[in-house]
């Protein structure tokens, strides 16, 4: 294990933005151009990015932006961790909802990616998505926040 | 996909507490009234929420707060994703010790969750709950954090 | 529920620093010692510590540092949850590269954990885990971050 050189910088800014998505229904949205947009707009130097999901049904992750089959198959395994028609005891909302309620729980509503000189620090094949949990579009609100350096 | 009015603010103030809770066993405890009480007694303005389980046999989750069965419905997915007596190597502590530790690592040890005037950002049906994964009560700790402008 | 007492700082500083780990094939890291190092030197006081894991088939997790049969059983569940051979479509990059995306979703690219007086608050039996899902050895990039006071 290694450790390169410490970098520090005077924390000025925290700075927020709210981003609405319209979903395609059950499947991926890339949002990383959106945040890498808000991050200039904010004048963003080094400090985190923050992303949060307002929902409990759609969620975020990081994943392989590289080969679509991965998301594809990203989807198959939700649908085998939390299948549709096992008996959910809430159903009031279709038999997509309880569903989508798991997968949210086993995905993530909250991210955090550092950011320096103003660009996300994702990996070479990182991407940051957005994932419609119901089978049906939906209007979705992400907000987005910058905490650090530089900012106006 | 459209992005709203950039809003920054000078971060100002880290405060932290810690938040002992009592839970009843397998289950979910509602904490979001606990933090929005903790944010009006630091003087929260605008910055991020952070909460962190310093547990690893429960955990935090968002997840929906209007029809109890959901959580119902979600302590049954977490039980067939790690079920007890599924020949886990590790015992020692009782049969209900491994899958809480799997369903840990399936939920949160941490949120972000962003502020702005005072108020959490949760969406609408949001709710941030501690989820005891054990089968008896415990009495659990959550460190809870604020970053941003305005506190004291 | 109870709540202990309030505690501020002015938030000065964000330091960050690139973390290389060459893991030993499929299994867990401890990065607890490195990550504390990190803290020292920055001279982190109370804030927050971020780490983001660079990488769409290795993950973090907050984990028991007890038992080290804990871990065996940690990697078993998520061998259940994300099995080799299931048909992914995804096969390009091997057997075992699948499942390595849908464990990354359900483990963590990124954890935050509250730090005071220049020390991780972590539970007795918590300690950060790299994970890596990929069957061989890996060099793995992790970003670390501390946002708070008493930084240089």
């Amino acid at each position: 294990m290694t450790r390169g050189r410490t970098h520090g910088v005077a924390v000025t800014r925290h700075v927020e933005a709210l981003l609405t998505v319209e979903t395609p229904g059950e499947g991926f949205t890339d949002l990383t151009r959106e945040v890498a947009a808000f991050l200039a707009e904010a004048g963003a130097d080094t400090g985190m990015a923050h992303l949060f999901c307002r929902h409990t049904s759609a969620a975020l992750v990081i994943q392989e932006n590289a080969d679509p089959d991965v998301r594809t198959d990203l989807l198959t395994a939700l649908r085998g961790l939390a299948p549709e028609g096992s008996g959910w005891v809430h159903d009031l909302e279709g038999p997509d909802d309880m569903p989508a309620h798991v997968r949210t729980m086993l995905t993530d509503s909250a991210l955090a990616i550092p950011v320096r000189a103003g660009r996300l620090r994702l990996g070479t094949w990182q991407a940051i998505y957005l994932v419609e949990h119901r089978t049906r579009p939906h209007q979705r609100e992400v907000v987005l926040c910058y905490c650090g350096s530089g900012a106006r």
